[in-house]
């Protein structure tokens, strides 16, 4: 299998980028990689280049750029060339640290829509604190500001293919981001997206969700829109942060006695952030199109870089994109005979 | 002043109710407190009934009883008494620890609109980590699922009034959530109230902001549609005690070094549950309405309720809902008179 690579996007690009990918490479011997960027930069890194490519390519992305202009106007920057790439199934997904705009829109334009999914959405993993299963998925996280009710039954349906080919779970739950768990709350959207997900048998559907108790493993897939999965998603992220800065900080500033007990702490503390660390569970991912094509932080190491390799692998290992493809397919065509009131079949 | 308090409301009432109210008026000499509520009960609970009256009441409105039903149905019960009191100006404030959704419809419906204001919001208050303020402010955080950009144009005066009366802060920063801090960002909604809020000149509009950057105090005031507000307040809360708590389970579970370690830093960790701790800040406050409509939190205890009704004394004494109101009464005169061209001043 091959992976796109754009070894330009992010802050520590090339580097992170290139090391992490070797690491991937040395470990998982069905990886083939290919990295589009500056190939002298690239090269310089790269010792051993056993399933390696490297794509020259004279532009790159920024991350202030504005994503449509840039996918049109910067041909040959690193991004694009990776994506047409995908588009032209020379690769089989497409993954970068860079601009999250441009990466979705590359997603959208180039690689493409799965037909009759209107508006893919981004999926993020965070960690839980309770329970078995470690984490829980989420989304949109971010992709589309605006969305309708039948979007949100499209995350629901799209999220569980993630987390049984990704996670491996038999029959994720999934539950609706909501401002109160009883059937009739919320806003006229979810009120809508309610009756939707509720009349699927094929979804485990468990009912409206608040964001309280997400942490806590109350289900596996939340579907929310956009906007609100991604305030919620920075809301989490942002006050784990503060949290454990303001920790940190107290720390700092205490007298011996609170040093003592910290050094004493060490391990404990240690695996209290290693048990939020989002990074194992790899990048988001924009699901609906027809490829894979995930998103790492900006800020990503080599270590994150990896990880989120492992995580593509899976996807790609697991046939997730056309496992959904089929069934999405099939119940295409069962709505079109349905709403032709049957005739089809006679 | 006076404040009426539903004292049958939240998990531990009327007992916390009662003893909250007995130390705010033994510390506010100019309060007088009204306690609605079964009088034998209250009445057992007080040894000294200097500034506090015992209205009796029949009826109880219950944690699940739905709220426009139950504020219409249940005539006698402590919630309805107690905002008709408010109703008929016998009190200048609303108190309850009981059901957000009959506190909410109460004040709409009872208490009432200030006249122009469409849909008041319920406004939170929330720590920051570092910085001097101390905390922010989030509104609407939950009392309309559907908002239009007026109404968050609106939270935002409503609020900035909030900030200036009960905080002491002379030109609070109003911050619009949304999903990217650049003009341009976010859904139709935000983009629309973007619009208003940078127009008015009287606000000090700092931006859009994200969800993550609030517990780092990058305004004073923040905006929120009620569906997304509350997605963010309850993310917030989720995270910090999923934190704490993983924290705690850590050190518990810890071997004898990480329990030492958990004794020396005891101070500390106090030090940090004091500095996340939202009750010192009070209640939820419905704004918008004809007098400070106060919810705290059903498992509140004494001290919670004594901060509230702190809170509700400083918005009463610094005629918060007045000023707020004369205030609003001269722009809606003047949006008037444009709209008339002008002719009102001829």
């Amino acid at each position: 299998m091959k992976i796109a690579i754009d070894a330009m996007g992010g802050d520590n690009a090339p580097e992170s980028v290139v090391k992490g990918a070797l690491k991937a490479r040395d470990e998982f011997k069905d990886l083939e990689l290919i990295l589009y960027g500056d190939e002298q930069q690239i090269r310089a890194l790269i010792a051993n280049d056993e399933r390696i490519k490297v794509v020259n390519t004279t532009e790159v992305i920024g991350m202030n750029d504005e994503p449509v202009k840039a996918i049109r106007k910067k041909k040959d920057s690193s991004l694009v060339v990776a994506a047409n790439a995908v588009k032209a199934k020379e690769a089989d997904a497409l993954f970068s640290c860079g601009n999250t705009g441009a990466l979705l829109t590359a997603g959208l334009l180039l690689v493409g829509r799965i037909k009759g999914i209107s508006r893919p959405g981004l999926l993020s993993t965070l960690p839980v604190v309770s329970g078995q299963t470690g984490a829980f998925n989420l989304l949109d996280s971010g992709a589309n500001a605006d969305s309708k009710p039948e979007h949100l039954y499209q995350y629901a349906l799209l999220g569980k293919y993630y987390a049984q080919n990704v996670r491996g779970l038999k029959e994720p739950r999934i539950g609706l981001l909501n401002n109160g768990t009883e059937p009739h709350k919320g806003s006229k959207l979810t009120q809508e997206a309610y009756q939707l997900l509720a009349a699927d048998e094929s979804l485990n559907f468990v009912g409206n969700v608040e964001a309280k108790d997400l942490m806590q493993g109350v289900c596996d897939v939340v579907v929310a829109d956009g906007f609100t999965g991604n305030a919620v998603l920075k809301a989490i992220e942002g006050t784990a942060l503060a949290v454990m800065s303001l920790l940190k900080d107290t720390i700092k500033n205490s007298g011996t006695k609170g040093k003592l007990g910290a050094l004493l702490l060490k391990d404990d503390l240690k695996s209290i952030k290693g048990r939020m660390d989002q990074a194992q569970y790899g990048g988001a991912v924009l699901l609906g199109v027809k490829a894979p094509v995930v998103k790492a932080h900006g800020s990503s190491d080599a270590r994150t870089v990896y990880y989120t390799l492992k995580q593509i692998r899976t996807m790609i290992h697991e046939e997730m994109v056309p496992n959904f493809t089929t069934y999405w397919q099939a119940q295409q065509a069962l709505a079109k005979e349905v709403s032709n009131g049957g005739k089809a079949t006679e």
